[in-house]
């Protein structure tokens, strides 16, 4: 079977097809023509003003409380920076974001999980977490999360603030893959429902492009400022160019339609995993999202990820280590399936190979 | 006087008309029409692969020798990451360029300055704190220094690397500036005289523009496979758009043209400001650079920085505090004359200004 192609069920990219070549072409001259002087320049770590000002104002803040970066995880290492003390505890959910609970370990912090049911967080473990670790910051995707696809309930999001409100910790909230609902209703953001708790993490890497590096934070002023005192040590000035081409593309007007392009990209996709895995892996239990890059799938009983890895790659599909998901490392009955960059028919062929790759696990 | 305009005789910058922006512009189109698909991407952190075979050749490396990311800070950062012990000592020029500084400390290690001559290190001044400290790795900017346009002399640069290899500490050679040489001679790079010794550090923040952010590292593959682990970490892919705009346009052979436009735009300015020196402030000292951004004015004795830069802002003339270019902050006397970025007229003023500000404070 090794003369199968290689499939992988590995990286959560976007789609190749994905990109507006042609447009941020057009939106790259035109920013160089219009503020040229500004982009090619050093300038302030606040990142290009215009394009915070539409972010401030989409978020419903002040141009002061908006910062943007080379990608949003060198912000979200800032912000461990900015509110590390010794000995302090970051909560996240169980899994979670692995390059986010290796960016709270680099700054030092204790990484504790609370577990996530399908509707979000588990409260009554969140609030024996909370009481028992003190937490600094609790840290969730709230929309179509990574590794799981799984969206946070209004009411548990209400359920989430209340008590930060309560305990007095922050709650970051990064939301990369919020604009990429394939079906069903927006909740509000977290920051939309107590502005003051929430400090908001966001990118356009799956909106417009990942190799242009363009994150940003909406937080308090004096987060941002400290923010903005590490990003000039660190690295003067964030990537300019990058910023004008998504102000251009914005101003243009056309991240609605880019948005609604994608989302009839990935819609079919998303079904289509979802369909495979009704059909061929029935003993397994996995989300069900409305969004996203992913789906998260738990394996059967007795199914270890690391033969089930051996396995798969016989029939060259290769699929990640769930273990890096998790805090304590132990999530080797967890696959992360992300589906936006593989064709229709991959996505079918994967879940076909991975029911084969199954079967000699138990 | 407060109705005359402003000078800033404080951040180095390239000058405006320096940015060749028609150019990029078309950089930018022909990159994203070839590599579009790679450049819009996640990327593996070592950067852009054609640019890096470039560097590569430049610097008589291997691609896996050579790291390109968000500007060569932010390298620096990376570097100090991976070479600090506890308590370990890094040596620097004094003065030296602030951000060096600050990046050294933030990383824990403690920070000693050596002397700097005309032509380069104190070199009996850099033995004695090479045996007292025991440094892990000295830091320097051979050509053009910032902030005192110093260059070292070859017999300096032969010194500085037999005592690297007698006592086993790394020489860390920043140059950025090492193209922008108005006159004279080139003298080998400190890498080209022992690569096994020196960690390569430079940009195209100069020779291009600071706002696309693109600097690069050379270094043993060790030591770049850990960077690269940490760059992963830390922002997951460079701003890769940035780093095609530059490998197109030195794939066009604009490069070397540029390089010349620069240096017929930098050098009558650096003539203007050294012959307004000798006019107007012949009681103070100053380095006469073949080249670079920077003169380093010695202050005459018993003036004191802070005194002239209150006299200097009446004028509005702006001044840089010199104190962040020592590292025991005790510069007080010395001042950083960049000039590249002001017009020639800009320049004449801002000596007259500052000749003016100095009588008052003797």
């Amino acid at each position: 079977m090794s003369d199968q192609n290689e499939i992988k069920l590995t990286r959560g990219v976007p789609a190749t097809e994905a990109f507006p070549t042609e447009a941020i072409i057009e939106c790259c001259e035109k920013a160089l023509r219009t503020y040229g002087d500004t982009l090619l320049q050093y300038q302030p770590a606040y990142g290009f003003l215009p394009l915070r000002k539409i972010l401030a104002e989409e978020t419903g803040a002040e141009p002061g409380q908006v910062i943007i970066s080379n990608g949003s995880i060198q912000l979200l290492g800032f912000l461990a920076e900015i509110l590390l003390s010794p000995g302090e505890t970051a909560l996240v959910e169980r899994p979670s974001y692995d390059r986010a609970i290796t960016t709270f370990r680099r700054a030092g912090m204790t990484v504790v999980d609370v577990p996530l049911e399908e509707d979000g967080l588990d409260i009554a473990a969140l609030e024996e977490a909370v009481e028992r670790y003190n937490p600094r910051l609790l840290y969730l995707i709230p929309d179509f999360q990574n590794p799981t696809g799984i969206t946070t309930s209004r009411s548990k999001r209400e359920a989430v603030l209340s008590l930060a409100d309560e305990h007095g910790f922050i709650v970051v909230e990064d939301s990369p893959y919020r604009k990429l609902r394939y079906k069903g209703e927006d909740i509000p953001a977290l920051r939309q429902l107590n502005a003051s708790r929430v400090i908001q993490l966001s990118s356009f890497s799956k909106l417009l492009s990942p190799g242009i590096r363009v994150g940003w934070m909406v937080a308090a002023k004096e987060i941002v400022e400290k923010a903005v005192q590490i990003a000039t040590d660190t690295y003067i000035t964030p990537s300019m160019l990058s910023q004008g081409i998504v102000y251009e593309f914005i101003r243009q007007g056309w991240m609605p339609n880019n948005i609604e392009r994608l989302k009839t990209l990935y819609a079919p996709k998303l079904a289509k995993m979802l369909t495979g895995l009704d059909v061929n892996i029935p003993e397994g239990s996995w989300s069900h999202p409305q969004g996203g890059f992913f789906v998260g799938l738990t394996l059967p009983d007795g199914v270890s990820g690391k033969r089930l890895r051996y396995y798969a790659q016989q029939q060259n599909l290769l699929l990640s280590d769930g273990c890096g998901f998790f805090a304590d490392g132990d999530g080797s009955r967890f696959l992360r399936l992300p589906f936006c960059a593989l064709k229709e028919y991959e996505i079918g062929e994967a879940i076909n190979r991975l029911a084969r790759a199954i079967k000699p696990c138990n």
